[in-house]
């Protein structure tokens, strides 16, 4: 019972801090998030105290590499979610613009202004610098934030609350603006996901059980985030020097993200020149193949691709291959395969890039060029709260626009309706 | 079961119809829009029969005459649905349009282009028109449309969709682009709203419970729409011969609406000179007024207003009132009871005009102007499919370009992230 009285006076707390952020001045917020960083690094040793609380329990209970380096602060990564609060100041503020005004036939003037969502809900794993991201990125777009994090990250996250909270409020910002839920139980999760009276959008962050549970259980709107199964095809007509710079670079460069590439599809007019050539390449940067019978034949000795292979995310050095009899049949595995984050297509033909980029539907289509700049930094946001990979709101990459609704506001002198 | 094989066969047919779709031009789009506004004027005898059915059965069933109103077909009613549809073909094709293209420093070059949302399901109450407008404005605006309506008008939607889908074909449209769920049971309702795989977004239009319904049931995205508990302040400052035009047309002109005024807030210090004027003039128009303490001083003989008058939507001749000490207490009122959709100051100062559009949180604020001008015709949209009072993906009227998303495009030359 405590917990749920927790949690609905936090949605209170940031509801009515919401009221008052909507009308900072962009000076304000900048003042807070520089104070906020300079807090970070002032009192890193306590940050980094609770994250060894945290790191050690993680150890005890057997937590992965991965999953522990995700964990680990160090006084380098508290620099670095710094710098980031830091960058967000020089960013253009979105509150305010007005995207058009128009005078209607009667005088009366019909504005359309940017302003914030409200109060901004994340729901997020392990990773410690999710917290102060999203808390900085909510500040500047001025709205208030609700943090729930996962339970391997409570201390950090309680540590890091309290010391950017504080100096956010220190600064002038209204108490509320920076929340966190400290009770980790699940069932407080799933209530925090039917606030509809103080949340105005969930943002789940992590992997993609957790964002189908939020989806699943959330009565409140969501912005579903993140799950990549991306595709490269190599069409007939591809540059194969440039195929294989592309998809080294899409499977390698960082395999556990979501814009990395998981399935190569290749055209058979160029299968048998392509396949030897970049399974070579694949394989020296240790890259598992798994392929269909077709590619089987001309690579010898990799496993068989699985229709599940297909729709898996492997997020791994793990790479599935098809060979498609045509440019249709690409299209078609990729409609039926894709979770409609970033497809790319390497080709030198006019007409099937452009049928490409109109057929396939994604956050991201490329044309020659990788899946991994799906991102906000690589799209010129300068930063990111997620990547959206539904159609309602906001697709892909979501910076400070992304947290933001718009308002109508009409001037007028008297007019009433004929 | 036949019901839930008949929900994910339409759910299919309905995703392959939206793939074709989305790359259709205006003029293919177009014809079909003519060709289904000739095939209702064509075929009306038949449409007209079918909702003689419904109609009859709506006064077995002591159906009020308001609802009965709303159900019944006249050949008068049918040419106007036909003209909707023909004035979609004048409006601009939101589709293909890029809102932005930029060269990021690699010269990969990333373009925002509007495309459909994909599948859109409408689920709606005894309002027949409903069925061919939002047939028409997802056809125009590329998308595929899954509607399920009430019961009370199942004969109507079931000829109006053989006639418009059967034109549409006929013109070109993929089979599938417009299609009625027709066993009107609710619990294939609940699991229309749970298609995730098949639908892109859920619209509900109806009364509050139909809204809450879709909200709380569903696992599909939706968009809020309708419900407008709407204020207008006097302030002290008001020209009140304004005040007195702007109160009529927003509380009488059409009060069943969902922009109609609800409460009127009056500053004290023109109360005593306000609220007689425009009592006499709201009780000449049959307008019931509730009252506070203070306007029950001013004002002999009104009924008291409870708590429950200031959070009701009364779409109906009834108008709460409350006189308040200063401009704070307006806006506290307006906060507490606000559904968010239309709120207006009538006033001539400045400072106060200016904090009230910008404190007031909802899709449309107005300074003397009528709450009755949130609507998509009056905001030049030229058509509305509903208004947004959630916060997620639109707010305010929804016209054609609401019905998008966006995809990025990115044109590289072999571009790889470093």
């Amino acid at each position: 019972m405590i917990a749920f009285e927790e949690l609905s006076r936090k949605g209170q707390k940031a509801k009515d801090a919401a009221y008052e952020l909507s009308t900072f001045s962009s000076i304000q917020k900048n003042q807070a998030l520089q104070a906020m960083a300079d807090a970070l690094k002032a009192q890193q040793d306590e940050i980094l105290a609770a994250n060894a609380i945290d790191v050690e329990a993680g150890k005890q209970k057997g937590m992965s590499k991965a999953l522990l380096d995700r964990l680990l602060l160090t006084p380098k990564r508290i620099d670095e979610m710094a710098q980031g609060l830091i960058d967000l100041i020089s960013l253009p503020d979105p509150i305010g613009e007005v995207l058009s005004q128009k005078r209607r036939p009667n005088g009366l003037e019909i504005a359309k202004m940017r302003v914030p969502l409200g109060v901004v809900g994340i729901i997020y794993e392990a990773r410690p610098n999710v917290t102060v991201d999203a808390a900085g990125l909510c500040i500047k777009s001025g709205n208030a934030t609700l943090l729930r994090g996962g339970s391997e990250a409570i201390h950090s996250n309680i540590a890091l609350i309290k010391v950017i909270a504080a100096a956010a409020t220190a600064a002038g910002l209204p108490d509320g603006a920076i929340q966190l839920i400290e009770d980790t139980r699940r069932e407080v999760a799933q209530a925090m996901m039917t606030m509809n009276e103080y949340i105005d959008v969930l943002i789940p962050r992590g992997g993609a059980g957790l964002i189908q549970t939020v989806v699943k259980t959330a009565t409140v709107p969501v912005i579903e985030t993140g799950v990549g199964n991306c595709h490269i095809f190599v069409d007939k007509s591809a540059d194969l020097t440039m195929a294989e710079k592309i998809i080294i670079n899409a499977k390698t460069q960082r395999p556990g993200v979501c814009n990395a590439m998981e399935t190569l599809l290749v055209h058979e007019e160029v299968a048998a020149t392509f396949l030897p050539q970049i399974a070579q390449a694949l394989q020296q940067k240790n890259v598992e193949l798994r392929g269909c019978p077709q590619t089987s034949k001309i690579i010898a000795g990799i496993q068989a691709a699985t229709d599940e292979d297909y729709a898996t995310e492997f997020l791994d050095l793990i790479l599935a291959v098809r060979v498609v009899a045509h440019f249709d049949e690409a299209l078609e595995h990729i409609r039926r395969y894709s979770s409609g984050h970033s497809e790319a297509i390497i080709t030198n033909d006019y007409s099937r890039a452009r049928k490409f980029t109109q057929r396939v539907d994604a956050a991201a289509v490329y044309v020659n060029a990788s899946t991994r700049f799906t991102d906000g930094s690589q799209f010129g946001l300068g930063a990111e709260i997620g990547i959206s990979t539904q159609k309602l709101h906001s697709r892909g990459p979501m910076g400070l626009e992304e947290l933001t609704t718009i308002k109508y506001i009409g001037y007028g002198d008297g007019q009433v309706r004929e």
